[in-house]
């Protein structure tokens, strides 16, 4: 860093400057054993404000149009810097060095946050090479599905991973909990090879980042995983495991084949769930018909819905956790759902009835349970 | 009870019913050492179905038009009958005694709750005289601001009451947790004299429930208060206290009367209360052009606003516990603002500065505090 660690004199515009100041401070502890990585790296040159910071695993840096009277960089806390942007009411914003101080300027308020350190704090180095590039609607669109599957328990942090694999012309996003398992893929255009597992927080946070982006590039080496786009650079560090096979719950045989409307199962299964009892177990019943959803408890009374559907293949009855069977319809929203529905304790797949060529794609694996009458 | 515990069977109107249910089962325990309080009362006769209950402190009837198929009343729990009947989608639903259940019946759906023994429960008896009548809108508005002010520690029962007073043709209510005080009054029609104490929680439940009354009729007697409009009687059991005297605060004499802009002065407040420390107290400065609102905490930085206002009277600086004063700000909105200042520690009267003959009327009274450097 050749910049003068104690000067930056810069205005900008208050809603691009604190909605950019937030987006880096969510990925910046508030607290911890390091406090310098609480700040944020100010940097001011060339009409352009880089704000970055590093939790040590995750890394972010992004830059915005400034004027900037006097160059230079600080650190300073992240989070109240937030705070009082996302206050300020006035459209213009002046940051500006007075001794030990950062003061925020408007027209009738002066803010001022303590310096700190920026020596001492380990800084945010470059991502690592491109390795392809995806549309950001559909990327951000398919990581909310399908990060709804993994694991928020870190005691087990495989599986708080999103598998990120290239397969041709489609990228591929799977995650698990082990008791669930959401496979997406999407079209890419692929720059080289790739298959990493990256924690799902990072790829959840770039669904809230890149809203205005049109296109996304993926960048990965061996250790660490980047996504950027203009005036963007978050970066992560892999997690380090192999990851389950899915191929053993999309490719074998079938024994039912079910056709239905997502929303209306939906509705059954959240209005019969609560009469499931503790083990929160719901039966679905293939009939003729449809399927008979029914749950049964002596404390809490029983309840039973049909929904109309068509079913293909064999006639019988699973257990499903109520839970993980409405996050997985959830995840479909009100499309027409096709279920692949196997005997025994195999897995159950959910994807939508009809997807067309070269779009996104989704499947949801859910494990049948046993019935309290089985 | 001269109905049958037996039967009953009922259709309604769907979400009818089903915001009733909602509305008695929020006043309802969902567990506790007497579990047939958690249940709700359902009497269906003469085209009418009527829905009671009672914690032992609090007591609610509600009746709503039905078609009763066949006379009867059933004890079942609240919380489960309103969680099915809110997610219903059909526009009717048929309650129906089936054995030991009471089935809850749409086109495709049965959801059957267990019969709780109804005999045993302790009903919801009358509530006491009427004592008067007052406009449903302009009560629910003042009893947001007023609760505010009450505090929600049990430990001490008097200070999360609501001190509901006749004076004449005006209905006073007052509240207070020690720290601030809310005092409002609007015109009532009185039938009768009225010097309580209520439990705050039943006053807000009513502004939830009465949104399309017009007229409410308080009742009261020595031990019991109760709100009523067409279809619906909330009842409670007075708190047994004497309350804080308000006049010492709004009689005593003003060293300084500060006119302002209530959401100008909110803003600044939110925004320098971050820079104010463990101690949350920041400073506002009587200037000849405005109010100056400091904070300093050597941790956080420091921060300050300058806030036009008119300011007559002495020129001094008081410390406020920051969140008090936003709490008072909040409730007046963006209304022009009237600040009565006194000097020591003495209360400090927010009102709105323009109030119309004949209008609902409120006065927030905050308590000053040694500023750090005092």
């Amino acid at each position: 860093m050749s910049l003068d660690l104690t000067g930056l004199d810069v205005t900008a515009d208050t809603a691009v400057l604190a909605a950019a100041v937030a987006d880096a401070a969510r990925l910046l502890p508030v607290k911890g054993i390091e406090p310098l990585l609480t700040g944020l790296l100010l940097s001011g040159q060339d009409d352009e404000l880089v704000l970055s910071g590093t939790d040590r695993t995750n890394t972010v840096r992004l830059r915005r149009t400034a004027f900037v009277h006097t160059d230079g960089e600080v650190l300073v806390p992240a989070k109240p810097l937030a705070d009082t942007l996302g206050a300020l009411e006035e459209p213009e914003v002046r940051l500006v060095v007075e001794g030990s101080r950062l003061a925020i300027r408007t027209p009738g308020g002066r803010f001022a946050l303590p310096l700190m350190d920026g020596e001492l704090h380990p800084g945010v180095g470059a991502l690592p090479a491109a390795v392809g590039q995806v549309s950001a609607d559909e990327l951000i669109a398919l990581v909310g599905k399908v990060a709804s599957a993994a694991s928020r328990d870190d005691a087990l942090p495989l599986f708080t991973g999103v598998h990120v694999q290239g397969r041709g012309d489609r990228l591929a996003l799977v995650a698990t909990d082990r008791y669930r398992m959401a496979i997406g893929d999407l079209p890419w255009q692929p720059e080289g090879d790739l298959d990493v597992l990256v924690p799902a927080p990072l790829l959840i946070e770039v669904a809230k980042q890149a809203r205005t982006a049109e296109v996304i590039t993926i960048h990965a080496d061996g250790s660490r995983f980047g996504l950027s786009w203009p005036g963007a650079q978050l970066g992560t560090v892999l997690l380090a495991s192999t990851f389950p096979d899915e191929s053993r719950h999309t490719d074998a045989p079938v024994d039912a084949v079910v056709e239905v409307d997502g929303e209306v199962l939906a509705g059954a299964v959240r209005r019969v769930a609560p009469y499931s009892g503790p083990r929160a177990v719901i039966a679905v019943e293939l009939g003729d018909s449809g399927l008979r959803i029914r749950a049964a408890d002596p404390q809490n009374g029983e309840a039973e819905e049909t929904v109309k559907a068509t079913v293909d293949g064999d006639r019988f009855t699973h257990g499903y956790q109520a839970r993980y069977l409405a996050d997985a319809l959830r995840v479909f929203g009100s499309a027409r759902l096709r279920l692949s529905v196997r005997h025994g304790m195999r897995s159950t797949v959910i994807a939508l009835a009809d997807v067309a060529e070269g779009d996104a794609n989704l499947r949801y694996v859910v494990m049948p349970i046993r019935l309290p009458s089985d």
